[in-house]
């Protein structure tokens, strides 16, 4: 196992009627803002629930925040954070508002002249306002991490920062709020999740018996409730396997002493920039093709997969390692979800080149665990996945 | 799953070389009490580390921590903190100087007149001392979790206590500290980091089904690794599971959302505090008698456990049941360690009538998940355990 530092400091409330006991956790005298997205938190009781727990506090409500942010929008919630000299944020909502809510947190206290500045992996966040989350959405697990991917539209562009002072302080976890999402969000949460997984595991090392299983137990979790809870999301069981996955997929846990490779969501996020499709789908358009490509140092452990997580006993190594990438696509199918960019947008000539191009630009000469996805490998995985 | 709160603030420093980065987590302004037990870190290297890490600090050594405490002793360090005016612990040692520095650093701020009286699990730490840990002997966890469990030698008891102040700021586990570990100790990390796992998992639920694998995944690891480990103690790699497990295995996190039994450890304490057998021989003397005992409603799991772990495919539920114990205690007895109470005292006659007596007289009229275990099954239990 490699060296690590692990240290998560949130703490998660789970369960059923846990948001009033989030009082416990905000400071009495709080100035707080309020993150929010569009309207179904007022239809699912959330909505209710949390205008009770803030009935004790002083607060500004900003709704509005979208799936790919609207920068400019981001920018005005930190103009009313200083206006009325809030200091403390609550976000309810799934992983875009949580992200938009460290983004704000960050950017609140940011010194400089443009708060975009920050979005770079090798930025170092000084200072940020602490916040709570409340999840409405299980799948990008930022409600227990300290990481944040900003969307800008305008530009077209899709970055992530990261600080230690990003965790959110608690986070609460009510799996009732699944029964009222669109089947459409939950499969996106569960291939969401797993490709968290596959980032994290889907590497070669030695001495990792412990974070293999651990990786592996949360495949098995989403692969045995994935179909049914499409079926009944309000089955309060499935749901709290479904919610606590989602969590632990990327709370830090599993990545740690191990290599983790992140190529499938680079490429991902480029698609999302480009196109608007919805993340996890990316990730299912990218990944399988992503896996074929990379086949000779990734067969080790595809085989290993196949084995334990669809029990694949028969074949040789490479057929067991065709076989995880054969079930893996299936089983996204199974949700109903495509693996082909056209059945996304029609304007897909030109992707590959221009994603490979941006790469370059960028100084991203190699992506994946070893750095040796270079741009026009990039390139040949997008033109596999048309 | 049922509701759960969870926050683990300790921060892990984990691998080679680590003890110089206590410096980034250890004020530079405390004054610290070095606490240890025998003198095996001054022949594996770790004292010179120590020392190192110090040399920038105010530090006071307090050395000779046994592993089932002698009580007086601890109120020792209690009167060197005070005396010293000293405010940070740095604890040195396995679980026993682990909980013994936990123990220390609630009563140097107790205000009662007799810190015993905090060991009980409903006693509230009001204020503690900060600590940080540097683990030597994986196997309880405690560098990772809230607890200490404490023995006072002169009365024969041995009692726990627990608090949200008692988790360790930052913890080292490297684990080139097994190459320098007996035999005997590294089989008794392994069995009673395993039994760590049965009592958080050997119980009736449903709709835990990430909780289960995660359990299970620290079972599967330490069952891989429990020969080879001690055929080769310095195997890196092999060191590195065996101590992420031990960690994992008692920090909380297979707990939440779970009940819980932690019968077999309230009976093996107290085989502990009457004969000073090592804490992870009683649980393999008691654990699978209290399985046999509690089959009707433990068999459901038995049979899960059995077929996941031990690949127990063949047979009913209750075979597999069955065999789940039979292959617990032969992977036992593989590691050395017997399962009958009269291999380790020839004075053995009367311990279950005297234990199921102690347990009436405290009140503890039922242990396990249901509380049904009384103390006549206790006795019962332990009867079949000579």
């Amino acid at each position: 196992m490699k060296n690590f530092i692990y240290k998560n400091p949130t703490k998660i409330l789970f369960g059923k009627a846990m948001i009033a006991k989030l009082s416990n956790e905000i400071p009495s005298d709080a100035r707080i803002l309020l993150v929010y997205g569009g309207g179904s938190i007022k239809t699912n009781g959330i909505y209710n629930q949390v205008m009770d727990l803030l009935s004790a506090y002083y607060f500004e409500e900003f709704s509005g925040v979208k799936a790919n942010h609207e920068y400019e929008l981001l920018l005005k919630a930190v103009e009313l954070i200083k206006e009325k000299q809030l200091n403390y944020i609550l976000a309810v909502g799934g992983g875009s508002v949580i992200d938009a809510c460290k983004f704000i947190a960050a950017a609140a206290k940011y010194k400089g002249d443009n708060p975009w500045d920050m979005m770079s992996i090798r930025y170092v966040v000084k200072e940020a306002l602490a916040f709570s989350t409340i999840v409405t959405l299980p799948a990008t697990g930022s409600e227990m991490n300290s990481g944040a991917v900003i969307s800008y539209r305008a530009i077209k562009e899709k970055r992530s920062f990261k600080s230690e002072l990003l965790f959110p302080q608690a986070s609460v976890l009510d799996p009732t709020v699944v029964s009222s999402l669109p089947v459409r969000q939950i499969v996106n949460g569960i291939v969401d999740a797993f490709n968290h997984v596959f980032e994290q595991y889907m590497t070669e090392r030695e001495g990792t018996i412990l974070q293999d299983y651990f990786a592996e137990s949360i495949l098995h979790t989403l692969k045995a409730i994935g179909k049914d809870i499409i079926k009944d999301p309000s089955n309060y069981d499935l749901a709290s396997d479904f919610m606590w996955s989602c969590t632990m997929a990327l709370n830090g846990l599993i990545a740690q002493g191990v290599p983790t490779d992140w190529g499938i969501h680079a490429i991902g996020h480029e698609l999302t920039a480009l196109f608007q499709i919805d993340h996890a789908r990316t990730l299912a358009i990218i990944g399988p093709r992503y896996y074929e490509h990379n086949f000779e140092f990734k067969k080790q452990k595809l085989a290993q997969y196949a084995e334990r997580v669809w029990n694949v006993q028969e074949g040789d190594l490479e057929y067991k390692a065709k076989q995880a990438i054969v079930m893996t696509e299936n089983f996204y199918h199974s949700l109903g979800i495509s693996t082909k960019l056209s059945d996304y947008t029609s304007e897909y000539e030109g992707t590959a080149e221009l994603i490979a191009e941006r790469f370059t630009k960028r100084g991203w000469l190699g992506l994946g665990e070893k750095q040796n996805v270079s741009p026009d490998d990039v390139k040949e995985i997008i033109l596999k996945s048309y």
